[in-house]
């Protein structure tokens, strides 16, 4: 399989500013193989509360340049925290958005893949089964393998949030190379949308 | 058993205008015993996306209104669609914010029961099953019986988005009075927090 050059979108679900998730789709950066480019969207807190009276009506900028966003790139990997057992609202509200009313779109037909990280033992098991559903729900193409649990943060990051933790780098590092073989065998499939490349638009 | 007077706060998923599932709740204020007053809460779009750095230092405006009317009432029914076989965003979002931090309370120890309804033949039966989850995550006392998953929406409220249909009200009818009977049942049991009655604290 030849791999053309892949641009993922990554997606922390979480606003906290120090949030582990954040750091490993940082790290996920990183670790990229040189054909590879990951972006780390930072402006979730601009996607407002899901209402489908306004979905039908206008489209709020903060998901305008979601969706933009998505569209440029060629996959999407999402982190999510794990709070009271289930993805944090704030995740599935942006789901909601890209997939509910008459103008949405930005998961249908893509290629995405999911992982996570918490404190403590658990490692988002429960978040990502549920984000999984979701995903599958408003028809995006997920990545089935590998799944990637990332649990006892606190000892695998730095003070200032870098992944340090040996195992965890390379497993990370193959889901992302894993996330751009999948994008690359789907790329002329017919199972995704085309995405939009502006740059090659533009020029 | 005794039925002392029971207050319950009803909360609806969907910001939607003409949700289904706030009708739902209108209903079954209506179909309520005598003893027991149901108020639908209005205010969701008022609660802001969980940003858990915000809830550690201050409560919005909006959650400090959905606290308060929580903690008056001796109990909550929820009413959720289903977008995506899921939770609404903006649901899960309310109940972190009720849940996660160091200020959080309003779940913990609380009675609620679940219900909700859709068009179509699912009913909700994803939804309000994830909500489960979260809830007893959040340390709710779930109301463990009836189940009541309201499918075919379109058929069985009126123009008005009054609920019609005979069965579906003498369901709804149960649900609410078995809410009633778990709140008393679990007064002074211990495993509640006392609800906070503002009125006769006025008194």
């Amino acid at each position: 399989m030849s791999s053309e050059d892949v641009k993922i979108l990554a997606i922390p679900g979480s606003l906290r500013n120090e949030s582990y998730n954040k750091s490993l789709l940082r790290a996920a950066a990183e670790l990229a193989p040189e054909w590879l480019s990951i972006s780390v969207y930072e402006d979730l807190a601009e996607v407002p509360l899901f209402n489908e009276d306004v979905a039908n009506r206008e489209t709020p900028g903060g998901v305008v340049a979601l969706r933009g966003a998505l569209l440029r790139a060629d996959g999407v990997l999402i982190a999510t925290p794990e709070y009271n057992q289930a993805v944090p609202g704030v995740l599935k509200n942006m789901i909601d958005w890209l997939s509910i009313g008459e103008a949405a779109e930005g998961l249908e037909g893509r290629p995405v893949a999911v992982t996570g990280v918490t404190t403590g033992p658990w490692g988002t098991r429960l978040a990502q089964t549920m984000l999984r559903q979701m995903l599958t729900s408003s028809q995006s193409i997920l990545l089935p393998q590998p799944n990637l649990y990332v649990r006892h943060a606190e000892s695998l990051f730095d003070e200032a949030g870098n992944l340090t933790d040996a195992e965890t780098r390379v497993r990370l590092a193959a889901l992302v190379a894993a996330l751009g073989d999948w994008v690359n065998l789907l790329r002329g499939s017919g199972c995704v949308h085309d995405p939009v490349h502006l740059s090659s638009v533009a020029s």
